[in-house]
């Protein structure tokens, strides 16, 4: 990829999150894009967090969820969806922002396998708090899928 | 316990949701809590979202995550913190409101497994959506823990 | 099912079994057979445990994993692989045989969700030892694909 | 660690291996132990097959499960269970033997969290054909626990 063709890729993944209202509210941000790689930060926010003040570990799931599904669609450069994914927490989401960065590792014709790694930063420092793995398939080849929507 | 009781239980759990800036934000509600057991609602909103007009994957697995937490918070009586969780999505988060049901599997001194449904509510109808299986720790035995958040 | 109908779905399924050699080294039996629902048992002995006297962990993710592989492919009655699946040990696994019970969440077309519990049977009384739920595909849509194997 | 301190905590890894007679029927081998790190490997013979030619599933989960716990126990230094694992088959597991490298990614006072890879090696070269993520406990900080064992 030419340097416009990643900054193209990556408007285009901008373009893609400006549409799930979800990410907006959450004020998502595509920090970087590569076809099998994504990088997705959340800013902390009073509105993000539970009782103890940190981020949600909601917040961390969606991060997890969400680079993952970039990651595979942009390996298999077709519309998926994650069909599952596992994540560990491992320590509590303390930090100005978080980032996700999520990576294929097995690409095939109708799903991809990613994992995700989300880090807490904190006065320039990152911290990782949680792991994340799993499988994201092309649309309509995998639930959930629009025939079984109605 | 007497419906009395119960009643207490369950106006404890909406007290420490209140509690939960994120939760807040999504409009979560609890509608029913046990030990270890809990039922938790988010409604459909056009802010939860993904681009296809379905509730974002990031919702349904904070549905998940929150309601095993409960499930197993209510199951030790200690605070807890997911530790870890899976999910699978089964189909399109297509509804009026997601429910989320958790029933703790097995409930250990400092740990409890537990497992998750979730709904999607449409016209008097469910359909299951996802189902999750995850661990919650006392706080403090298991990562996150607070000695761990400076 | 006609009572000869499930005794020969049963049956297929163990010629099936008989063919996995590794089935055969553990001494696993088919004990039931459904479609979408599958009865497996491995004997305790000698040569299964690990260092403590306990079933190896290893043994316990057999049935699990083949437990799930065949609620699968009885639901969707095709040939299948389990394509992803998360275990969680819940007690050691200690007594005279243990038994993974598997039963599909959600059959779609190239795949299907299931969930299992694994027993361990001591002196006629069966504990709950682990819990599991996978994901099982269709051979051919998804990985591992013969294609993929050369 | 000097060489000698290696060489020594390899051999204690091998005595605990040779201690699993469930490992000593697969033909498990400890290629390398260090703290937080192990590479197990199990060669490739008729009786760990499936009906396919392929080892079976649950060889390779039996892989991935015991280099996660190695990986646990190395890192904390005690005595540990896998409390529980994601695997994701990304490839038939076909080849002369099969090796899985795990390594911790977050240690605490009594739980590890670690990943794994499993690879096949055909010739000379290396595939990976799943890859893993799980918890190691502390044993008796979390089931399965001895006292839950009667």
């Amino acid at each position: 990829m030419t340097p416009e063709e990643q900054q193209r890729f990556l408007d285009l993944g901008r373009e893609v999150l400006a549409k799930q209202p979800f990410s907006v509210l959450l004020g998502a941000q595509l920090l970087a894009l590569k076809p099998g790689y994504c990088e997705l930060m959340v800013p902390m926010s009073e509105e993000i967090q539970q009782q103890h003040g940190f981020a949600h570990g909601g917040v961390i799931s969606y991060l997890a969820d969400n680079a993952l599904t970039y990651a595979g669609g942009t390996a298999m450069r077709v519309p998926v969806v994650t069909s599952e994914f596992k994540i560990n927490y491992l320590r509590p989401a303390i930090g100005e922002r978080f980032i996700a960065r999520a990576a294929a590792a097995h690409v095939a014709r109708t799903q991809t396998v990613a994992r995700c790694e989300v880090f807490a930063v904190k006065d320039g420092n990152e911290k990782l708090i949680a792991i994340a793995q799993g499988t994201i398939a092309k649309l309509g080849e995998a639930p959930p899928v629009p025939a079984d929507a109605t």
